[in-house]
């Protein structure tokens, strides 16, 4: 019988997660009950939101309990079906795939992939959750206007890659905030104007001064963090902040995030703050993923995705991708 | 020759303003040149935003320097015109009103005051700024909806107090936080369901959340601080806040304001987070004044002023009122 190695939550993480929060137990190819589907994992997806999920904390989801199979995006080939929405053979995508490579997942989380003209695991990046997410906050939630100076932090990542090239495609002025030169210079390829890099800035608040001239308009905030402060700083009268993530929080997950507070600041510029979730605009996903689309069969879209292989290297890949140690889309093959 | 005993700044307040940072200096009647008015002063106000004008650091309006004669928000009889636009014994409100019996305002700046059928200092109270900012605050920037809860701070105070009222006539659910037992029993007075003390709490989220058992939908942030935190940690899905004011914060105005961040959970609730500045709203305010004056001929307003007497007093007013012991509206009959 072949084995399916499988990912468990052996502990909480109390500072930033480290592989040994994770414990591999081969555990038997589980069986599809009524409903579901048993799937060959292709890709798996690891994205900050799961940094929520392994935390006693309360959170949108109910997180996980410890000794449970580890859960998220993934997709992979049906190999039996529980349902007559999908076949043997058919390419899926869910939320509900197991770090494992043999996976059960209910049919009703299960979507196509019937992408032809890009890489399957496109539906795990700008086609999917990143992409959808950057389009909504960018052009949905902050509404920039043409030549509006637009900061991104995490700029070169799986979100920030695709608000920053919208950004350029729509006539804002995109600036980024991310952690190496060489993901700077691959950010300016990809049409932002400037950046900065916040590891090596010694007064960030100053540094983004200098990098928006006219100040900060809108800041998609994927961190949280220094970052956040030093965009509050520079922000314009009437700025819009989108808070997309908070990956800067990742080793304090559990911990009051004690630091500057920016209520005189938002009251001064009137500013809008606002928390953004993804699936409150589920209704809308076809229009954004046939600009992205579109986008992307012009040449206007590149993307960059970091590849890890192998069900083994699964925590690896998520506690490198929490240390912005990834470069792109963080992503792992089986 | 008559005097004008006038109120000039003497220091900046490195804390809690005091009496001692201004000095009442006996200086001539002022002549108007061609544009301005001499008015005789008959209302001051006194309101939280003139905290941000004597400090040197940056705000919306240009502060006031060392030396410089005080100015605020009042109404007086016009003595002298050098306007066509007025002519003397009509009665004007300015927000150019030195802290002093007789002031020359630009007559730009003055608008007749036509208050027939209510005491003519509403128009710096209810029917001026504060019950507008109540107003847009309420209706335009936050949008509850009905049956939604409504936690206003300062509820008392003199936008709090209308903005509570203006809750219960739309159908919303309004919750007061106050600093007095006998603050709170006159807010309920007025229409809210229930509400906090602030300063005799001694678990101000646990008593929100008890005051709020479904939560907190929308919070009209009229002080910043602790109360801002409890109402954070109440807040709902969706919640709106409107960061009106940060009077908690008078005693710290220069200093940052170092204390727990909100960002996660801004992120888990999708909250909006939004600055508020009454001059935005300058093209609508017919409207609010419309509203406000009809539900006062209705019945429908309580408001509650606390006078103080005499041009000696202002600054005592100005303190007292940033340390919230006044009740209601603070003004000062000159």
């Amino acid at each position: 019988m072949p084995t399916n190695p499988s990912w468990i939550l052996r502990s909480y993480p109390s500072a930033m997660p480290s592989v040994e929060n994770w414990a591999l137990e081969d555990r038997p190819i589980p069986q599809p009950a009524d409903g579901e589907l048993l799937v060959k994992t292709l890709w798996l997806s690891v994205d900050p939101y799961m940094r929520g999920r392994i935390s006693p904390a309360k959170n949108y989801a109910t997180g996980f309990k410890i000794g449970d199979l580890m859960c998220g995006g993934g997709i992979g080939e049906v190999i039996t079906s529980e349902s007559p929405e999908f076949k043997p053979g058919d390419v899926v995508m869910s939320d509900h795939f197991g770090w494992q490579p043999f996976s059960v997942i209910p049919a009703a989380s299960a979507k196509s992939v019937t992408i032809t003209d890009a890489p399957i695991q496109s539906a795990l990046s700008y086609l999917g959750m990143p992409g959808l997410t950057a389009y909504f906050a960018l052009l949905k939630t902050a509404t920039p206007k043409v030549g509006e100076t637009v900061l991104i932090s995490a700029a070169s990542g799986a979100v920030g890659q695709i608000a920053g090239q919208i950004a350029r495609i729509k006539g804002f002025d995109p600036v980024a905030v991310a952690g190496s030169d060489e993901k700077l210079e691959w950010c300016r390829e990809l049409g932002y104007r400037t950046g900065v890099n916040h590891r090596s800035s010694a007064d960030l608040v100053a540094d983004v001064a200098t990098a928006c001239p006219e100040g900060v308009d809108v800041f998609i905030d994927n961190t949280a963090g220094p970052i956040h402060d030093a965009a509050m700083l520079n922000l314009n009268t009437f700025g819009r902040v989108v808070v997309v993530g908070t990956i800067a929080l990742a080793d304090r997950f559990d911990q009051p995030d004690i630091g500057v507070r920016h209520l005189r600041r938002t009251l001064i510029t009137r500013a809008r703050i606002e928390g953004f979730l993804l699936d409150d605009h589920e209704g809308e996903y076809e229009i954004g993923i046939a600009d992205l689309q579109s986008w992307y069969k012009q040449g206007l879209l590149q993307t960059r995705e970091d590849v890890a292989e192998g069900v083994e290297t699964v925590p690896h890949a998520f506690v490198r991708m929490l240390k912005g140690e990834n470069f792109g889309k963080q992503l792992v093959k089986l």
